[in-house]
């Protein structure tokens, strides 16, 4: 697989242990293995992996990888679900744990800067004293990294409300392929000066450069937060409630739709006295002031009688909405128990077409024979389908393979998207003729090759 | 000033005229001085100006472009102030008032379709039978264009709660220099498909490609609006109020300063029944629902008393809200009045550092005698010092640009930038070094190099 005319030789070893020290040099391949994957399903080995400490390291290491041509793929805690991080090509896997440093947390101008080690739920403690949050909250939130975050424009559950990471990036330090070390954006929540190369960063999956350093906009933390569970024993019922909530003008900062088939995953899993017959489930969670809440709660309760809602529960106490949180969040956890893989992906279709969506997803995966499990951020029509299935199964493999291709053509159809939240890496380059021309992708890799022209930054990736 | 070869030869105009037809081709001077200027202070006489009507049209203008290397400067209503859609190096102005077609509005998805020529004030005429509305409100809004809006990434006040243009740009169409049609982005709230270029167009001056039509988010109505007008014998105190309005946690949706110079300018001129005698004054609005609206206002008021305001006065109906930002509105009319030219800046720093930097411009503009109004969306730090002046009194231009000078520099020493929202144009290149290295400014320039290899797009302007 690896395209490149030099390896990493003991010349370019020595170059490398000279700026990150013994320490912080992995390449023996019992300790390089562990970084030759993500969440999604592929491997590839990296030659040797370095840990930097600093940006100047960061440029020395860039420096040496742009003199000898090695491929270099930034990583931050490897929860990538599309294969990002797969060092494709071999060479250096640049390690950011050990940036992990929260640099500044400023309230009273709304920012924090940090470095791209951070892992997202370490960030949100630290602004937890000052009463703020950081609104990003993928599902890797306990582990994944603000680097890791931002490469991938990261979103979760709350983002229907609050919008996904590159909404929250004021400013990006990042190191070049060549070794040179720019920063665009500030501290400052409105700037126009020059091109946005802090948002192009964003979802760019260390195609472009490595990031070192990230101002994020941070948030107060709303006073209060209403959680309920909803239960429909139809499950276009529960898709159309989705559609109708939101066409009505409310922004909930959650909507996250699970079919029966996931929730009796979950409670097989972690008996939490969840309605095992229900089609459809609902977790709702709005937050704002008290009163506002009130108001709204009210009028999503009306949607929901309107579209047959069987059981609306509320959380009367912080127990209990971290309770209904937790039947969400194992999901993917309990899936990966139901079979040696599981595909989880990440379709995206404007909210009224999420019936239309639901019920092809459920049509495809009956036509292959393949169980499939519908999980979704459904607000902002973000739909995760789930299929456990064994990969080493080729027969079994090829219906979900082709499941998937008809289930992101049904998704292009209905003028949705290949990925709402979890990027295009490795999984995803295949289907990109679904939703951009020729002329569109050409324009990308333009970009990407006047940006690191000797193509060592994450190569073999959708760009 | 014109830097290339070949001009519009009576060969290019009969085939642009084969595109657009003679009545939208312009090549009399006494014609196409009107595209040689918008509300900066420069000007450049383009050669000719087209006005297509279709992205069809746009490809073949920019073919023939490309093949003559004439350079083309988009033009939405010519309402920039600094200097974006001047022709500097002359040659083709593509004015895109005829392309000013609201495709579709489907306020069940929160999406609308807009051609590039469509007035920011018709599209919220468009939206507002469905009680929605699009956030960006530039000061140009009865005027100013969406793709005007988007190649400047335009402001406006309540841009402090909602964001700025590029958050509420979906997907774009776009023509690169070469003719090739593409497209980015999509209908969906988040999409992480490919890289971010629609963000990078926004805010890139006519300078990567020209925009055909947007997809821009659409957002329901607050139920409640409370606008009120407060005012302090201190202009410090009025700065540290905003200051700690923003650091308590509330976010309103505007909160507009004005110091006592812009006040009586307004007043000489309109008569609105202003508090002459007031040193700040701040324009605040609050939206959302009723009940929480009640409870920030409350909290408002508090801050604004522990800053010793003087007078708070809230609207009682929608007419006195009205009145209030009528005022508001007129500054910039006003102020043209005062003098021959007048010169408005849009330095924007951290909200903390608002009560120092309004310090720091009335010193700056003493030091150089100068008048200087100061006018600022203060709640996001973004500051517009307003200095009315005659541009052919050589003297009194030279302390101008000097007191300009210092502003910035003032600012960028607070971690302020340039621009908050008018852009960086023929204004502020120049200023460039102090809030960006060169290898940054090279990096931009290499996108720029990729993405328009003749550099026939708007030449002349900050890349």
């Amino acid at each position: 697989m690896n395209r490149y005319t030099e390896n990493i030789t003991d010349e370019v070893k020595q170059a490398l242990v000279a700026v990150v020290t013994e320490a912080r040099f992995l390449d023996r391949p019992e300790e390089t293995a562990c970084y030759a994957y993500d969440a999604f399903l592929e491997e590839a080995m990296p030659q040797a992996v370095v840990f930097p400490r600093t940006t100047e390291e960061v440029s020395e290491i860039l420096k040496i990888a742009s003199a000898h041509r090695i491929p270099v793929t930034g990583r931050g805690a490897g929860t990538s679900v599309c294969g990002a991080p797969i060092p494709l090509c071999g060479g250096l896997v640049a390690c950011f744990s050990r940036m992990d440093k929260i640099l500044e947390v400023n309230t009273r101008d709304r920012y924090a800067i940090v470095q791209p080690g951070v892992v997202n739920a370490d960030l949100q403690k630290a602004l937890a004293p000052f009463d703020f949050f950081y609104p990003p909250d993928p599902g890797s939130i306990a582990t994944s990294t603000i680097g890791g975050n931002i490469a991938q424009n990261a979103g979760g559950p709350r983002c229907l409300k609050y919008g996904v990471t590159m909404d929250y990036i004021l400013g990006l330090e990042a190191v070049m392929a060549d070794g040179r070390i720019v920063r665009f954006g500030s501290r400052n929540v409105k700037d126009v000066t020059g091109y946005k190369m802090a948002s192009l960063f964003c979802g760019s999956e260390g195609t472009l450069g490595l990031i070192t350093e990230a101002i994020v906009k941070v948030v107060p933390r709303p006073e209060t937060t209403k959680t309920m569970m909803v239960t429909f024993s139809d499950l276009d019922d529960t898709a159309r409630a989705v559609s109708d909530i939101i066409g009505s003008g409310i922004l909930p900062a959650a909507m996250e739709l699970m079919d029966k088939f996931t929730l009796n995953a979950i409670e097989e899993s972690a008996d939490l006295g969840l309605d095992r017959e229900a089609e459809g489930t609902l977790l709702i969670e709005i937050d704002g002031v008290k009163e506002a809440c009130e108001k709204e709660m009210a009028r999503i309760v009306d949607q929901l009688r309107a579209n047959n809602a069987v059981h609306i529960e509320e959380a009367a106490t912080a127990e209990e909405q971290a309770r209904l949180w937790t039947a969400r969040r194992s999901a993917y956890g309990v899936f990966a128990k139901l079979a040696p893989d599981i595909f989880s992906e990440d379709v995206t279709v404007p909210v009224s077409r999420v019936p239309e969506m639901v019920r092809q997803i459920k049509a495809i995966a009956e036509k292959y024979g393949i169980v499939t499990g519908v999980l979704a951020h459904a607000g902002d029509g973000n739909m995760h389908p789930m299929i456990p299935a064994d990969r080493s199964n080729k027969e079994e493999w090829e219906r979900v393979e082709k499941a998937f291709d008809e289930i992101f053509a049904a998704a292009a159809d209905l003028g949705g998207t290949l990925s709402g939240e979890h990027g295009i890496g490795l999984a995803k380059t295949k289907y990109l003729p679904l939703v951009m021309n020729q002329d569109s992708v050409d324009v990308m890799a333009a970009v990407k090759k006047a940006i690191d022209p000797l193509g060592i930054l994450n190569p073999g990736k959708f760009v």
